[in-house]
């Protein structure tokens, strides 16, 4: 990574034949590297968010799959497809809400019947691939939404979208970067989004590395300054869209949307096309993962509610489609979505 | 203070001729009182919310005079009242919003030039008065507002409004609690309420030693909740309430709101009626307190958010009447609130 543009860190990387990721939960303190060699620690650090971002899940997996093939294949030659299908389980039961680590998965798996031989190669160059799509993906989708944004107004994002979230650059937080660039924005300001922070945390990081002023704010303050008419869009990313153009994302967004509509401030959401879940009709269908209770009671270690008093932590919302102004994937936009435009989206037709 | 209820903890207590207030900043972790002698050290203390909570404010305010009084008084028997003026316009400057602070120290001020001889007792009985005459209105509105709660459904509230707010009691969380004695609510639900956390750390442990049940949420999740169905009521104070009947309380308010009516989710406001303040005729004069970004920047003395970053951290916002279904004071309840309404609520016609 270059000291100074976070726009090409990279939260997920292959290096000495180790999947090494770059530990989430430490930043912006430390930036500290975990390396991986088993597929099931793999998993876990996608459940302990490690990493985390539906995009970098979908490409952590890919790797999990090489790690868990290679583990298997030198276990034995001839039975390692069956003994991987365990390590598949492992890795798709790692966290429920975000497509694209099922999407990642089931690309690995095609092709392991096809395979002669060792593995690695091939699954490594799969995974090399989706990774590189990512990154590739994030740019188009950086170009195509910023030219969404007439200029002159701030932009309001939620949670952490970025190089972190992402193969590279990211979804919502590519269009930011892209529309900085292109100066159509005057101010970004970011939801510092609890309970895991990764606004405060993650995104600005980001943005500060980037030279891209950031002003944070707590979830309370984003009505108040929608009210302001200072903020033109407010860009989201998505952990699973349907086919109908719902979007489930970090908790917030939902309500985001709506203060968004409220205010005549248009709402886009950014996503490559392997978040897009075309085997689920609308939103509700979407399993939304409800987390443990001490992320909210507690901060960095430290416990910042009173004893004895539960928490209630849903990392996901649904937003649905009639309040999302525009989805801005790598294959184009969709205004004002819905089924039969997503569905042309997706296959053309 | 009884060991079990909260109920009727004083977060300001005249004891030993001193002010006393419980430091709210170091609660739940611990339980300290800080006395006070000087009315400068009051103000200070408004400022930095050892004290908060708007009725709360004003009862410390009326304190704070009997110190400045029988400071100046200690200095000079003639020229006292001259002398106390700067201190009264100190403890004014402690904070913009709350209407409360200033309405005390106009009825505090009301009596000084009636005074013979030492101002003390005189000023002492008025702030004892001002404070009891809290405490009675809290349980009124305690009365009144579980009143319009049809039994059977959750609540969810904001930030602290509870004892620790007040003279004693709680004004959303006295209708809370008293909507809970009488078996009304299934559940309650509080929002953690960031920068400050008085949700988490002030709700949380008053509800948590009366021994109801609360479930604590970020701010970001309220949106969801509402969607459930589970929530009748979203229940809050006030900070001031212009003529018209816009409410001015803790930064996430107006969103609460805005997400309420969308999900046909009842609002109620509740706070005494030294919280209105008819000279206003609209809430978008009501000044808004920014507060340093420190507060979202950091968390319990630990830095969360990336060097570099900005934050901005306006501390209220102000809800329009025509969110509001419900505005419950002492004198009565006012329903989908204007004007008229507001003007028959204060002056009887």
């Amino acid at each position: 990574m270059t000291p100074d543009s976070h726009d090409s860190i990279r939260a997920v990387l292959w290096q000495d034949g180790k999947l090494k990721l770059l530990d989430q939960r430490l930043l912006p303190g430390q930036e500290v590297y975990l390396a991986y060699d088993r597929s099931d620690d793999v998993a876990a650090a996608i459940t302990d968010m490690v990493v985390r971002g539906a995009p970098a899940i979908g490409v952590t997996a890919a790797y999990g799959v090489v790690l868990a093939a290679r583990h298997r294949y030198g276990e034995s030659q001839q039975d390692w497809r069956q003994a991987v299908e365990a390590d598949l389980e492992v890795l798709a039961r790692s966290r429920p809400t975000a497509v694209n680590l099922f999407w990642a998965l089931e690309r690995m798996t095609a092709l392991l019947d096809g395979i002669s031989g060792d593995p690695e190669p091939v699954l490594l160059a799969e995974a090399r691939l989706i990774h590189e799509e990512d990154i590739a993906a994030n740019r188009r989708m950086g170009e195509l939404g910023a030219a969404l944004i007439e200029p002159g107004k701030g932009v309001l994002t939620h949670c952490n979208t970025g190089s972190l979230a992402t193969g590279g650059y990211g979804t919502a937080l590519g269009v930011i970067r892209s529309a900085w660039q292109q100066k159509r924005l005057s101010e970004v300001f970011a939801d510092e989004t609890r309970p895991w922070l990764q606004g405060a945390r993650l995104t600005a990081w980001e943005l500060v590395h980037d030279r891209i002023p950031v002003t944070l704010i707590a979830e309370g303050a984003a009505a108040h300054l929608l009210k302001s008419g200072r903020i033109g869009w407010v860009i989201v990313g998505s952990d699973r869209i349907s086919a109908n153009g719902d979007v489930a994302n970090k908790i917030g967004t939902y309500g985001l949307a709506v203060l968004a509509r409220h205010h005549g401030v248009k709402f886009m959401v950014v996503a490559p096309s392997t978040t897009v879940d075309m085997n689920l009709a609308s939103g509700d269908l979407i399993p939304i993962e409800e987390r443990g209770a001490g992320e909210v009671l507690n901060l960095a270690g430290q416990s910042v509610a009173a004893e004895g008093a539960q928490a209630w932590n849903p990392a996901f919302d649904v937003t649905p489609a009639e309040l999302v102004d525009a989805i801005v994937t790598e294959k184009g936009v969709v205004l004002q979505p819905n089924r039969e435009k997503m569905d042309k989206l997706m296959y053309g037709q």
